[in-house]
């Protein structure tokens, strides 16, 4: 019960919001309008502690009425008008430098703090003001490669949402065929991995008793989901992506499934890039199934390769000492249209395939020690381990041109997240099963490669 | 509909969280117990990273079973141990004094950043992370006297909880008869104007039709009020409490009122002291009952005056100019029990007790040039204006020995809100009615003091 | 909050539904599966006083997984051996003519009611009971026809649901782009008269400003509406229906509109066919809108004409006096493709289009003294009045097969309804404006059609 | 979700009901009163059809401002002129006579029901209407002993309540302490059989983690409670109400029970006396704490004996050849004051009320062969058994009053209720355990008391 009070509580909210954005059409500004900037130093002076609401409603209104030319002039004026107080924090470090005190010291934190982080707050006063600044920020990206100066207001804005969407303010929640079309439209809107073409199609990922749709949302943007992760309920751990998404597939009992897949995890929110949701989500998505399906004994994502094909294009004219002629050969055949479809061929293609993805996956690094491609950087670094790798795991025109239809599975071992997590972060250790190891071909990169035994 | 669904969301985060607490009980915690500053040290690290949720609530878990001791230490540890990065500091500012560039200024406010704030934020990531925080900070309160290095931490939890709870996250929610019960419940331990004997009493001042009661609450705190105001919706601008309160009184019809009397205002959360929600919830609840009841036109306070007494004491023993001898006079009844059923002196004390309170409120100054009186400071500050006083405004023994009686009436009005609040908080200007200024009897006194003619 | 509780509540029952009937699967019946029959005089015996809720279902899920041949022996089972017990009615009959009691006709009537009214009444002690008895009624229509003496039990169900689906019991709600997905799949469905071809065209029905769409719900059957209005809010009195649904029509805001549009309205349950909630319906949102918009003046429809085309066929086959030879030789055009583009002919062929739609709403009148066209007798007999023709009005392939292009406007004038219902109630007379009438040709047709200044 | 939705819907039909009776004042009449009489025909005429809500409410707003004497009449008047329509009956009778057709059986069912049914189900259109007639209901019982012709309108009101009240359309709901105060505020009220005299006491009985309280709602009754039972989870059935209710005592978890003990029934509603919940409340708690927690072993009652006391005291003076001179020297005891701190007697008198107990319950009789009991009559009619005679139970002053502190509990076994309740219908036989047919004196009286081992 004790909930349904809140329910209550966000539905005013939610209606005073409403009130206020009337079918999302704009509010005119009536008569003279005020200077956006002065509005911003009213925020932040006297005036702003009487009448900070509705300040910084104005202050927003005349920002979503603007054009792009004058959203970045604003942006720019931010980043050039409302920095840290020079002066004090000249005084301040004069006076710590003379003396090391803790008062010393708390003088240069306040004094080095931009205004603009007090003034983001207080425009968060607004109704509806965290979505409308997460749109600010949207707006920096359009800029920024024209203006670098934008990175450091970029940073402040970072540094808040860090701290506004701390994952002790989100809530998950599943998402199905009885969630409410305007989110349901979303999830259709942002799905990245796998397109969802219709309404159809979306019912078949979150209606049939072996999917689920998890999602992060927070209490300020109760119809905006923040990320989801979609999951499959199966019997084993899934080799290519067409059977899951098969339109005309038999749906499982969710009691008989061992196996949880996450095949698909999205962002949705552009403006809120670079702040970190998607280890949390896994993780707590893992929990949830454990407590509702204990049956469910492995949880192992089916991950794209975005990176692969490329690569190994490069790689290739290189003609690297780890590709064997016999694979190189094989490769060849990449190059015929239906490859795909050439049965002879798929024993040979597939072991020079591992071959150049164990290559890819354990021996190459970036200037940072860690893996070349982005979606293994996320899940080694969340503490999953590389699990298995599937050619012919996707060969769809996308799947074919990314990574030559190469999909990998990252297992998430709870017992083992932790140190694998660690080691990586350390080292750039890559955890990897025996399997996956096994297929390397040059004996020189294995240096750093933990080797485990398939747990779960 | 979409605030139906977020109710939804709610529901699931709380039963996660009963799940986890469940009824209250300790958690026993199994085994050898690992020392709570190693693992503070361990989620601020690369552990921290991968297991944050598990560690913050194993860190809040210990937190919550250790004594008064213990929990004093580990406070003091957090300021010996966790603040900032004193050599990563002098570089930066070595960095700074040799080029100021808005890279050496970040690098500056990060290495300032006490490592305790971040410490904080990633114990929010426990489950109940922000509830279990606020009892914290309240652990602080017990031992800053004995331990002033203390206030750092505060400082700390100060500037992080003012972002948290940010007005643009708070709910604002009507409390009536239909509310749940622990809720209510709290309302009554809360109250700290008018007490609230037992739950008849409580029934009188939030079912009636003229009575409302307003709370702001935290998407974190479902059942947990942050602040409270209790509202009478009256006929005319009430000059006394009693009638307000009594058990027999006949309530009217909300559409008859024109006035509404905030007549009880209460933080709930000793945790959160020092983040100020009052004046956003006044401003707010007068514009939600301006909507919903158009006949209201004055929005008034009826406010005790906390440290009249004592003050008027004080200053008769000084024997001040602006104390005529007809005024002492009258005065001295107060001395005498049972002088406010004496209907012979009454026109003369109310005289003296005027003069004196004009001359309180007016003339008297603390070392900030503000007024004495706190409850004063907090509305005057807010934009509001002293509009009338009321001796024998409260009989009551807590009245008579707080204020000889006395209560007064602040006026919101919103016109005048904003210009109020600068001029008080510039010069300290007190905005006072034509009527409560005549009262003063030392010309003296008068200067920065506003005239306005009632308007509302 | 006393709602917030109720939903609470509610969650908690179809909670209980749904582990009772995951995701639709058929229960599968284990070992031998008894007799229906036998089940039903359990049910109705002491055992299912001690039993009943699981016999219910018990009955229920052997229904549901029967075959159609299956189904219809059960139906015509009731009827032969679930009706009066007779002997008990006949004692009750002598007693009665011997002396006239209240007793003695309390005994009467409870003996004439077939034990099938308490059979279903228990029957619907089962989970989900309700909608599985509306869906069994449904089954009832598909025998009906080789099998009359069903329509005795069908008139039992007609009864019972008359009770259950009480308007009192049921709840109006509007239906919304935020309404969650499972209830909006089935507005798609259940739309009769303009078709929804998708999800696009589902939200340009709903989400614009100046779009509403109206259901009414029964507590037990809270995924499914019961029948639902679509409204459009504009401007003036619409005469055709393809610029209301035209996808790139600009909305107007919701308070300029004065007139509320009822362009659709749809049963959505058959098995309910006979219970009516239409009248209910309209009026409920009319008031709704009302309290809204208080712009809102008129509130009309924009009706087919279903069974004009076939008339007026078969009436020009009779060359009636009524047809004028004029109107003749212009209705002629309507056999030749493209005539709704035909300019020139548009005036005359609108004048004898009114002139034998006046006609047919006003002077033709089935069996029971009542018009002929079955959306006429719905509207006239709740009280509205024929407003206008719009002959023109629906020039898609549809409109111009049922009606040649014909809409008409029924206005609903809450003055008047009373009033217009209980004559046309009591001798047949249509309630038609002054424009309508005028549009007559045979002036004998004109009795009992009253006469109305145009009020809205 | 879907259930979200449909909370959004009751909430609609809430504040739909609080706008058309704000605060429970009396809506003004105005102007001249119409008849309540004739607004009654007229909602069984074709207005009624046109304008039935409208009606409906006028006639129970004048219903409610009525005073008893005028509601009296208005109860007799429908008694009087809303009965069946005697002339259709007796046309109907003599065609049936004629030929026994369905159609002709429908004919008298029809014509026997009289008109005030069809008038109640019409009134229930009204908003509120529900509610409003069961307390139209509650005026019967007051005027029924001066009038006893009301009886009949009283079995109407019991025909339809008992269709609208369908167990089916019922809500079990948990209460506890963040159940809203308007609902706790009526368990207080409501609660028959151990008062709770205030919100602590209350508190206790919900809060505890080894305490439930379940009540049933109706959809349209949504903050009134109609039937409650409050459970103790124990590890033993126990022997007496004291220790369960001990302020002081300690709470158990709720995982470490073995045992539900329902201690206290209540209904809530006058106005539905006669239709029963209670076995339907009790067997679907079952059920639902079986789920929850699988613990639960044992489900049983501990009862009072309502009429054992009176029962006892005629007997004695009868001097019945069961009462052994030994059990009679012992019961003499019970004259004395304190004579349930008498140590001494205690095992005498335990046997000597064992033996009258066991004789009250197994061998005394009504008229229709059933215990004299009615809390026997009660659970036995549930199929529960009668399990174990605890004298002491109760030693409070009422319950000394009412049966020497006697106190029983009634066993809830799931397998054999069945059987329990078709023996105890058909036949008066009494379910008990072995142990309590072992008390029993008089070996004449065992016939038809079956012998279960406890199995529990």
């Amino acid at each position: 019960m004790r909930e349904t009070f809140f329910a209550d509580l966000l539905a005013q909210i939610a209606e005073r919001g409403r009130a206020l954005f009337p079918g999302g059409r704009r509010v005119p500004l009536i008569g003279h309008q005020p200077d956006i900037l002065d509005l911003c130093h009213a925020l932040l002076s006297r005036r702003g502690e009487a009448s900070g609401v509705a300040l910084a409603d104005q202050i927003l209104n005349i920002w979503s009425q603007s054009d792009s030319e004058r959203k970045k002039h604003f942006l720019l004026d931010l980043v050039a008008d409302f920095g840290p107080l020079i002066a004090q924090l000249e005084a301040a470090v004069t006076a710590w430098t003379a003396q090391q005190s803790e008062t010393a010291l708390r003088a240069i934190h306040a004094a080095a703090e931009p205004r603009r982080q007090e003034l983001i707050r207080r425009l968060n006063l607004a109704p509806g003001g965290t979505r409308r600044l997460v749109s600010m920020r949207e707006e920096i990206f359009t800029h920024r490669k024209a203006h670098p100066e934008l990175d450091i207001l970029d940073a402040d804005f970072v540094h808040l949402f860090s701290s506004w969407f701390n994952r002790g303010f989100l809530v998950l929640r599943r998402i199905d065929w009885s969630t409410s079309a305007n989110i349901l439209e979303k999830i259709i809107r942002y799905e990245a991995v796998h397109a969802i073409h219709d309404w159809t199609e979306l019912r078949r990922r979150i209606e049939p008793e072996d999917r689920r749709l998890f999602a992060f949302f927070h209490p300020q943007m109760t119809d905006e989901p923040l990320i989801f992760v979609e999951v499959a309920l199966t019997r084993d751990i899934p080799d290519s992506i067409a059977p899951l998404l098969a339109p005309d597939r038999q749906a499982i009992s969710s009691t008989e499934a061992d196996t949880a897949v996450f095949y698909s995890i999205s962002n949705c929110q552009e403006g809120l890039r670079g702040v970190s949701f998607g280890n949390f989500l896994i993780k707590q998505v893992v929990e949830d199934l454990r407590r509702e399906l204990p049956n469910l004994r492995t949880f192992v994502t089916l991950s794209p390769v975005p990176g692969f094909a490329k690569w190994l294009d490069r790689q290739r004219g290189a003609a690297p000492t780890w590709l064997t002629p016999a694979d190189g050969e094989a490769l060849d055949t990449l190059r015929q249209a239906g490859w795909t479809n050439n049965d002879e061929e798929r024993v040979r293609l597939t072991a020079a395939l591992d071959g150049a993805a164990s290559q890819y996956f354990l021996a190459e690094k970036n200037e940072h020690q860690k893996p070349v491609d982005p979606v293994a950087r996320f899940h080694l670094g969340n503490g999953a381990r590389l699990e298995r790798l599937n050619p012919f795991g996707d060969t769809s025109a996308n799947g074919l041109r990314q990574s030559y239809g190469l999909m990998v599975n990252y297992l998430y071992d709870l017992k083992s997240i932790e140190r694998n997590h660690e080691a990586f972060a350390e080292t750039g250790e890559v955890a990897a099963s025996s399997a996956v190891r096994s297929k390397l071909r040059s004996s020189t990169a294995s240096k750093g490669i933990s080797t485990q035994t398939v747990v779960a």
